[in-house]
């Protein structure tokens, strides 16, 4: 098994961050656009992944299988490429000063494969569109995403 | 031991990209400009960070123990956080198309702590910038390198 973590501070309240963690509007403000369902505990999202043209780049589906109010958010993904199966992806919040420290993960990967690298830088990029979201108002999600290979 | 991994495809010969990787200057103009040492076989290289302010934040010393021309630059921690010694830093080089693909890895932590979390987040930033200045001749090495949380 191998794991992704990250670790990122928002300088702004925990209700803040949790609201955009845990409501499909949210999501839709830093990961991508196209993010639809319903995000109550047991209930499932679906994420669809455009480029800057338009074209259909993948699409996951994953269940809410936590909502801790301002503590912790996880999913578990359903459907999407074969290695994110039964992955799950974590964010544990706390406050710390002026900062909401967040403490995210994508973890139970099989194998340390080539796209979970690129998965990795990916997430670091989506968690700064995260930040910038709730300290700015305007994140960068997808098809606004920063482009980092030839992958995506 | 965990691993942190990342992929970042860069549009570059593969040589430029090589050659900000293995010399003190290269990694001056994106890691941290106080880079100083040798970058040859067997040389050690010390790196030294300081806040916008000049408050120094903290220095590291590596070993360099792989220098494959346009193909891989390996470093071994010989000293500066506990959790870095002996950890191991690689970059692989291959070129795809009009990129050259870099898989970076910061691998053999004993644990995976809140630390190595820090370090996944900060190293994506930095590969950023490893980026920005092969791509386009300015990259964002500490002291302006982008802040992601309390730590730095």
């Amino acid at each position: 098994m191998a794991d992704i973590i990250h670790r990122i501070g928002i300088k702004a309240p925990v209700s803040k961050v949790y609201n955009a963690l845990s409501t499909v509007e949210g999501v839709a403000d830093w990961w991508t656009k196209d993010t639809t369902g319903e995000s109550k505990s047991g209930g499932t999202v679906k994420v669809l992944f455009r480029s800057p043209t338009g074209k259909e780049l993948g699409t996951m589906q994953f269940e809410v299988t936590q909502l801790k109010p301002n503590q912790e958010v996880v999913w578990r993904f359903k459907s999407g490429p074969e290695e994110w199966l039964g992955t799950d992806v974590s964010f544990s919040l706390s406050q710390s000063g002026d900062y909401t420290m967040l403490m995210f993960g994508h973890k139970n990967w099989r194998e340390p494969v080539e796209f979970m690298a690129h998965c990795s830088m990916k997430w670091a990029t989506f968690l700064l569109s995260l930040k910038e979201l709730v300290e700015t108002g305007k994140g960068k999600p997808a098809p606004e995403d920063l482009k980092i290979d030839d992958w995506n």
